[in-house]
């Protein structure tokens, strides 16, 4: 079963919007077994629109427009659809009952524009907006259904989860589709790739796999289409055990998890708590950690040790151990762990030493050279770690490397 | 002139990203005269891209293709071009080098799977990727321009900027665009257009004005089209200087510069030196500072004082202090700031405690409360902030805010 989404404006043809609606939308319909094969963003040009519905009308069974419903003039969705769908604008009273009330609640009065936009194609069923003004429309033209709905994020989203999706689950008989998503750190695309080329060749017609890579990580889905769920699901858990043989080591978590989540999850569980020393990550490895709700129950605080003068002072590194092997060392990164663990009186700590460029490599220590020191009741240690020559995928690589390392020691009581 | 961008690829089709790559090379073609018109993502499928290719040529000049260019299998977009352009896939020795090069570099072994990758469809010139190892290719068809390019954001954005948008600069003679950027911090959108409603309406055809938001910013663009550029420039600076009377005060720089790139150049020109102690921002503006390069010549490093107990072990805040005042307070902000300037030695402190949620907020004090304190040689000061519900957004809007209000000091010799 397909579906095409088709956002009209021009506020995301000049980039001045990000589309993430369509994401949103294509999450949802994929839940319900339906596909998208296209997604088009066009202007607001009668011509253009009819165009674009008429090329989705030919590829998919469900059609979602989002935008161009405002009230102002450059927005002329509504009359392209009556134009498209042959009929002409009618009133709607219950419509505009619902403008009223909206406007009354806020103490604004309806003026003549407000008016216009309870005016719809003759052809469509209605759909309240219950978080705005402007209605969505229902249209079936042959075996396809063509949704039109504003383009406000959560006036649309109301809209799908209420209304649309229930209906269109109730319409169309689609077929089941399962997604499981493996989610690796600290290994390439194509590497991943090699090690399980022959469990990838093998896999049946209609299980996929997708390689979705973001710096640092790499996201693998299967996706599944039939007709039965179990079935699915059991077909899917198989080809799990497989793919965890092959390179479950890299695997840190499924579907829509992150690390400082499973690590936060562990701590809490575990009643421990954490510290950090970041030199090159300048806060990064904070900054991820404290984006989560509920952190302070474990995450005891850290230093951005940037300066030498502030990792002998505060952080109490010594500063022969630096004259001696340089800061970016293994001996610097455990007495960083080591001594921050101590001061802050946490069970464990971590620590970043590195250089992220672009400047201040050396033959001996390239730009992207890190030392990542782990120090917890089992003792400390430093893991050496080479990355690229851009700064900010440095600070991103050695971040998500350094709570890799840590969910390994705490998770899988990795002993380095 | 008019361009179309076309995505390739199930991540998007499926949500489970964003696209946001349209968006930024939607305003760079804008900034250089072209207009795009529309922008479609398709699967990866030979016929559907195929026809994509073709509805696209059928209408613009220019035709960008993201994604589909990883090892992997599911990526058919060079074969699928080459089929367009009608020619046969070759091997491009410079392509290998540069991928060789990249591996070498990182101490790994080039696989039979990366060598496929220095093949491209024999009609296109071959873009070199200096971020990674799948090439550009530029092809030319009739009057229309076609260049296919890496879905990965920053690979993508280092082949537009470096060789892109300059060749079809050259290639393609669009008039003269002189575009003007002010950067505005702690206002809204709304706000805004309506302090400089009158001055809008005043602004003669051939310019115009975008609003491009963000979370804590609002950039305004003026974009003056003709083909003198010393007139445009000339009436662009005529309208700045109205701006400026206007909503000057918000504004804190033009163009590409980021808060943390005008407070390096400042501290670093003055030869003098920060710190700071982080609370509920939790180590983001650390983060920010360090995301520049250099920033070690001026920035001594931090603390993330997460816990009370850190505050007051490590930052020497008074613990009668947080208990008579609550820990989100302006005397708490103040003693933050100065103590950290006082410990770690520096020129100025910048110090943030707030309640950045979801818990955490009470009648009195509710999520989004937020004290910046800033403490320097003409003394310590602490100023209020009131943001929203959201805890990534607050963190987002305190850190900008901390970093504007310490540009206002230091830049602007603000006294409050």
């Amino acid at each position: 079963m397909l579906a095409e989404i088709i956002t009209i404006g021009d506020e995301i043809l000049i980039g001045q919007i990000v589309d993430t609606n369509s994401a949103w939308m294509a999450q949802e319909l994929n839940k319900i077994g339906i596909k998208v094969k296209q997604i088009t963003s066009v202007s607001d040009d009668e011509l253009h629109i009819l165009k674009a519905l008429q090329e989705a009308e030919s590829r998919a069974r469900v059609v979602l427009i989002t935008g161009g419903l405002g009230p102002t003039k450059d927005d002329i969705t509504k009359k392209t659809l009556a134009k498209y769908f042959n009929c002409r604008m009618v009133f709607n009273a219950a419509q505009f009952e619902q403008v009223t009330r909206i406007f009354k609640s806020f103490g604004r009065e309806v003026t003549p524009i407000n008016r216009l936009q309870a005016e719809v194609p003759e052809a469509c069923t209605c759909i309240v907006n219950k978080n705005g003004t402007a209605p969505g429309m229902w249209f079936e033209k042959g075996e396809t259904i063509f949704v039109s709905m504003p383009g406000v994020p959560y006036e649309m989203k109301g809209m799908m989860s209420y209304d649309i999706l229930p209906l269109l689950r109730k319409k169309l008989q689609t077929p089941t589709i399962l997604h499981r998503t493996f989610l690796t750190q600290g290994v390439g695309e194509s590497m991943l790739a090699q090690w399980i080329e022959k469990w990838e060749d093998a896999l049946p017609a209609h299980i996929k796999l997708a390689y979705l890579p973001s710096p640092g990580m790499v996201r693998l889905r299967l996706s599944a289409t039939g007709e039965d769920a179990e079935i699915l699901e059991n077909e899917i858990a198989e080809l799990a055990v497989k793919l965890y043989e092959l390179v479950g080591e890299h695997i840190y978590g499924e579907g829509e998890i992150t690390l400082p989540h499973l690590i936060q999850d562990w701590f809490i569980k575990n009643n421990k708590t954490l510290a950090l020393a970041e030199s090159c990550t300048g806060g990064s490895i904070a900054h991820l950690l404290t984006s989560v709700a509920g952190c302070s129950a474990y995450f005891e605080g850290g230093f951005v040790s940037y300066s030498n003068a502030m990792k002998i002072a505060k952080v109490n590194v010594p500063a022969e151990l630096i004259d001696s092997n340089g800061v970016v060392s293994e001996a610097v990164a455990i007495a960083m762990a080591k001594e921050t663990k101590e001061k802050l009186k946490t069970d464990y700590a971590l620590s970043v030493t590195g250089i992220a460029g672009p400047d201040g490599g050396s033959e001996e220590k390239p730009v992207g050279t890190v030392w990542i020191g782990i120090s917890g009741p089992e003792g400390t240690f430093a893991k050496h770690f080479r990355f690229s020559t851009d700064r900010n995928r440095n600070i991103t690589h050695a971040s998500l490397s350094a709570l890799n390392l840590l969910r390994k020691v705490v998770l899988n009581k990795l002993v380095l």
